[in-house]
């Protein structure tokens, strides 16, 4: 399979990493070879040792026939925009780590996938990746709980198969808090975390994202850090729980090289990442 | 998609309950119908108001040309491992709960799979399934640790494309525990846990299974009852940690549905659950 990466970045430098030190691994898993096509950045120092075919502008990559999947990493929802709807009418995969592009544009890529008859990942999606351009785009996402939000609606996506308006989506950030009432929390054994919540009551999705007070006995009370966890509740299945690294080069960049797998063993034209 | 189910206990009753009470949600799910062709047991009376067409020879069923995937859920090794060779002999997907037979016949099971171009899903078969047959067999499966082995042999094959001979895994059941040891833990603010643990060195898998004295910060310490819990730690990953309904009827029913969904949406002849 020929890829191409968009946006070298911590993440991407990550994913060329991977992709030659577990060359043997990650290629028996796929089933096929994985050759690097291109990178583009708008820095070509991101090239060292110049091992890589290098173009500073997308559409030298969009053009080539024989790339079969792109990897966006740019971030925001406006250049990466673009880039994802040529890519999918150009009849290429889309994997990316940007969630908030989905989030707010999803229904148009999400459609534009389903029409052409290719394939979108997003596994990486739900990793705070600030890979170039995201992280300085707006860096109060995370205590606005924008950030939040933007995963929250993702995941609701994943179970329903059906993407709520990101307007629609209630938000209350963790900014609000004031060090009193942390302290308050604190005496009485608990701590307030930013929490993301999605429930689907006959037909409707709401979801809301607010700062909630949580006690020990909560699974999530002692997620801190570069860690998330989700918590879920199914009539069937009952009570799961899931707890992993949201955060970080290579994380972020194992979550895109496991989309590429996906990829080749899968024929859905999207598939959940559960 | 035509199936045949073959065994109708707990586990079996669960599955007929979800197809008819999420018929339109699973079909949408699946992308096709799904037709309840044949169910098999040795008693007829599983069989209400005759609402299904009925066998008590197996043969039946993996001779009718148009099942395309069996739901085997009987339990054991011998009549089962007979089921599962000639499902797939017969071209046929095979969907199983059953971890005792895939754990101690799995080479030879995955081996025919690939062999003649078709699926095996197992999501269930890390639950305890209790299903008739199974749970009888031998109740002490699970003090003995035979059951936790059984589970960390599938995921670790699941891991690294491997299977582990059953033969080859050191267990020591949480039944030598004396009551003074875990009055000792108690005091420690500790517990004794059930731990099934596998590790790859070079290229070694070693899988141990023995009781083990956590403390508080582990995020296994928590996990009781009908729970189970797994850890995981990749080395560009780092932990994660997973935690869900390991028994009873409909939370294994619902992986085997969603086992159903893995036929329809993977081109892998073995996909994991991850």
């Amino acid at each position: 399979m020929k890829i191409g990466i968009i946006g070298i970045g911590t993440v991407g430098g990550g994913v060329l990493e991977l992709l030659k030190k577990e060359k043997k691994n990650i290629e028996k898993r796929v089933g096929e070879k994985i050759e690097v096509s291109w990178i583009c950045d708008l820095k070509e120092s991101v090239n060292k040792d110049s091992s890589y075919r290098f173009t500073k502008d997308y559409e030298d990559i969009l053009k080539d026939e024989s790339v079969e999947t792109i990897i966006e990493l740019i971030g925001g929802n406006t250049v990466a925009f673009s880039i994802a709807k040529e890519t999918l009418k150009n009849g290429k995969n889309l994997i990316t780590a940007n969630k908030y592009l989905l989030a707010t544009k999803g229904k148009e890529i999400f459609g534009l996938a389903k029409e052409n008859g290719v394939k979108i990942f997003f596994e990486a999606a739900l990793s705070l990746a600030q890979s170039n351009g995201y992280a300085e785009l707006d860096p109060t996402f995370d205590v606005k709980g924008i950030d939040t939000a933007h995963k929250i609606s993702l995941l609701s996506y994943l179970v329903w198969d059906e993407l709520v308006d990101f307007e629609k989506i209630k938000i209350e950030g963790i900014d609000k808090i004031t060090k009193e009432q942390v302290e308050v929390a604190k005496s009485l054994g608990k701590r307030f975390k930013l929490i993301g919540e999605a429930i689907k009551i006959e037909n409707e999705i709401e979801i809301y994202v607010q700062p909630s007070l949580l006690d020990k006995e909560d699974q999530l009370y002692g997620v801190k850090d570069a860690y998330n966890g989700i918590e879920s509740y199914g009539e069937h299945l009952g009570e799961t729980f899931f707890y992993g690294k949201g955060a970080g080069a290579l994380p972020t960049a194992n979550a895109i090289i496991s989309d590429l797998y996906k990829i080749k063993n899968s024929n859905a034209w999207n598939e959940s990442v559960n």
